[in-house]
């Protein structure tokens, strides 16, 4: 893999470690299938102590699948679920959310930075209780956004208040969750219930898990008909135990910080060296782990033309994104920098 | 774990090393996400060299998704699905073949030893065309059965030939494929497409996986919308390869015949060590790596209290269920049929 | 239409005068829409005085609409709905049950004469809090049944009692609820609430109406999300007077039971005639404005080419169905026994 | 009903004298059911004479289920539908375009006087073939639009032209149908298949029937299952006559033309009297028979108070909607201008 290829993404990275090693030791003995495993079993706890609450916890394998479970949980099936444009749920899940709702309506909506305004959600919802208009129901925010920047607490707060205010529901699509929270050195329950958050998709694939992620519910009288919902999507792994060790290892400790911290860091270093480069512009904030940068559509093709990956369509087209991980390091950011001066210099 | 629950169910089995050295192996750099990974380019040629055809394959992470995803491609929401009364997809996944259906209709049968016949599923198909009847649209079975039992060939060959003649397509749920492959002694070719199976369910977690299955398409023609219905199902994950990698494991050399070949034995020693025991009685012939039996209901109620699962009530509420894995012992299986003895000694 | 042809199904009938009348007077003029209107609001009073109880009502144009909403609004997309093999809801709706619950299971049972037993029913529940089963939620059976007979009250008593045992909700598609009703010679409270009866598929269309059926919830606390989900249905009319007026002139004074009364009578008229014909066998008892007859494959052939229609396959492929109606005449059923008795002479 | 609420909608009308007797005639006699009697059978005669084509037609009895239905068959469950962001489809349906696709996803669109541009539409579509992506499938336009508006022929065609150019089909809301096809004065040929249209929900229930809707396609190979979907969406009326009959009166010698004119004409005579009242402003040009207004708030409230129907909130709440019928006379008009001259006056 070319040093430039590795900006791909986070989810081209391996798994780290801890991780790796918790799988092997779950794999040492038979255990009991489907969540009964002391794996499963012992997830709630160590969220429970990491949230400081009460939750209910169930680990699926993809970040989609959390998302749309969660969202099918909290959404009738003639309901809205509002969004920013650039959500995940709406750009990159091919209707996911559509399906496991049995058709719910994403309203999408725009905003700075990858963010939605208070302001902006409590204008888009109405109609409720009018029997032609799909019902709202649901606002799922992500953290950290799509964009790579990240919601302040307050702004949580404002949205959640708006939302509970209408009786709807607050998602949120923590793919990124822990490099949003080292960005904005919280706590876990600050960032989430304490500001209204009523769901969470937390995230642990692309951190240094292989595939490991959790629908994380902080209000028992939401669960509702979870686990029926989860069977029924084929998201009820027999061997639970190999998505819940791999929490096991992401979690004690502080590793699963600490590859946050690392993957943000790799992105600062990059942020910091882009903006030394002539013709090139940020696109937005360097906030988590993720880089969108503007550049020349010349600039562009000769990096295409060298393997380099640019983001798609959706993101107006001008902006290519980098995204460091949990394993990336100074030198591949250097070279990567110096790939890019070198272009820029011949720009 | 007490030596009874051993049998509790193959998922409650470890990966066997071999999986676990190739998921290792695959995790020691970063790799393409999203299936653009090596592991899952090279699963088509792993698996068109054990089938002997061109196949079109898609790795999943359950049984379930793996079974109504591929229904979903050959059934319209107005379709008809036949298969066995006891069929897991019947009674086992909570309803996520109609969910990814869109709400086509499961017929279900009854039939001897767990198989449906040709014959019966002559008689049940009917209405094509009739705007007034869900429409006859494919025939799944399981092999090996639900009932521990196997289709001979030429019983897979007879119901195709129904299904085909109607225009129907023929899904095998392979769960337990091995197991029943090694019990008929013949060729992966041989009990599929050569048979007339179109798709098949190719499972892996029950017999020496973590968690991998694959949808395998034995005529292109037929995968459709496929990589649109599994991504929009969630069951895209972005770091495929730790699904693929388990099988570049499983299917390397012989292992998976060997897992399934053990597992076989060891419920042939089980049934064969029952068959002395008074008060018993088989109740189905054992052909794979399960066990039935029937018992008196206080043996059962004995039995329950010392912690020996009981299968559910849609076997008819009479017979036992023991499964051997991969990693199931001579000496478990001593063990076991001492304490039956035992308990059947004080019956 | 030859005579023969008219005991193809009632509703080949027109609409009968009262009907009519009252719709040419709901068009005198302008009128409130989806709902608002004089004639609807005035439907649930005029159902409460006939069902003796307050009642929510929902006027929908379609048996099968209305049977699919009722179902839907008891039953999670993970549900089971118990019903007779023979339903219209599992035969006849082309998947409308399931489309509308988002993939809810039906679970046929066979049954005597077209009706469901209590005991069978209480041995088909199951499974209840099991994840990996679709769970048991409704029953639903026909009053007057597929089979042209009827369930006596203490049946549907039995059969309510087990169902509401099991937290289950109990549904009737009563499509030809008049002809039940007058059969039994019960009053409609006797027949719904008072025997068990949570919803009720209330029929118009077929004894005397152009399109109008209705959906009668007996209990307040089970309406839930119905008018979301009738919008969302295409089911809410605008110029929903046209329906409402129907039922006003079906239901003012005893027209609706009067129809019912002439077609159960024009049926035993014909039943009765039959039991005189040589090789003719009755296949039910007749119980409401259907005979079923067993007829030898070679009359059946040579009716089939006079142009009488034979019964589709799922009643086993030997019973001719006749169907009367509000405005079958005595002379009709005669000319319908001359017809066959010169071909059993012939036979 | 107050002259003023006569302008709420086209919805309370009543249906016109043709309609009501061709309904009448057709009740006379018995006839076949679903769709085999006669006036369903010459529904397609009469619409390909009007639109000088070969036509496959299907009866249903609203525009929510005629729209939900045609784009159902255009648009796969993970496909997305482009639209304005006032149409109908995405603002009055509560969901049933979702639900009758499975879960396609509308993406709706801002444009000039309630009309999608063919240049904005071609930014939107992207990601065929991109499984992360919801799949661009189908375009519907309104004619005449939720905004009173009609879209040249020109307009239509640039925006067929984008859509088939990326294999998207193109489907037309013509719940207003007619108004529009005379607003131009060109033939229906011109309107729908001349210009790209592909499916049309025809619409007769505003213009003089009760409930009578058609969905019609010009590109016979479009049709798929259709007559499957609406059987399994409770549309397929046993009845049929009853909607088809009504489309006999309708569409017989020019009373549909006709209706649609002085529907028009009094929109106009509203329009231009309210140009001459202080203080308000058409919303939009008055191309059909509805009169948007924008109106101080302070009138707004006087008006309520007068029980004058105020808009919903989606015409981002400033506009008041006034719709003229086929049976709204001049006086009616000249009554209501009153009233408004009467506010406007003391405003």
């Amino acid at each position: 893999m070319s040093p430039i290829n590795t900006f791909a993404s986070d989810n081209i990275s391996s798994a780290c470690p801890e991780v790796m090693d918790a799988l092997a030791r779950a794999n040492e003995a038979n255990s009991p299938s489907y969540g009964e495993d002391p794996w499963t079993q012992g997830l709630s706890a160590n969220l429970e102590e990491i949230f400081e609450t009460p939750v209910t916890v169930f680990p699926v394998t993809t970040g989609t699948a959390a998302n749309a479970l969660a969202l099918s949980t909290l959404t009738p099936a003639f309901g809205k679920i509002f969004c920013h444009e650039l959500a995940h749920i709406n750009t990159d899940e091919c209707g996911a959310p559509e399906m496991f709702t049995s058709g719910a309506k994403l309203v999408d909506m725009p905003g700075t930075d990858g963010r939605i305004g208070a302001q902006a959600l409590e204008e888009r919802i109405y109609g409720a209780g009018n029997v032609h208009h799909a019902q709202p129901s649901t606002v799922s925010i992500t953290q950290a956004c799509e964009s790579g920047t990240v919601y302040p607490l307050e702004e949580i707060q404002a949205i959640a208040s708006v939302a509970h205010g209408h009786g709807l529901s607050v998602h949120m699509d923590g793919a990124r969750f822990a490099n949003a929270l080292v960005t904005l050195d919280v706590t876990p329950a600050q960032m989430t219930w304490q500001a209204g958050i009523d769901v969470l998709s937390f995230g642990g694939t692309k951190n240094g898990c292989l595939a490991a992620e959790a629908v994380v519910f902080f209000r028992p009288e939401l669960v509702g008909d979870f686990p029926f919902l989860r069977k029924r999507a084929g998201q009820l792994l027999s061997k639970s135990r190999f998505i819940s060790s791999q929490f096991a290892g992401y979690l004690t400790g502080d590793t699963w910080l600490r590859n946050a911290r690392q993957a943000n860091a790799m992105a600062q270093r990059l942020s910091e060296g882009l903006a030394g480069l002539a013709g090139l512009a940020l696109a937005y904030p360097t906030q988590s782990n993720e880089v969108f940068v503007r550049m020349p559509a010349a600039l562009i093709e000769r990096l295409s033309q060298q393997g380099i990956p640019v983001n798609d369509e959706e993101l107006d087209g001008k902006a290519v994104r980098f995204v460091t991980a949990w394993n990336t390091t100074e030198s591949q950011v250097d070279d990567l920098l110096k790939v890019l001066a070198d272009h820029c210099g011949s720009g």
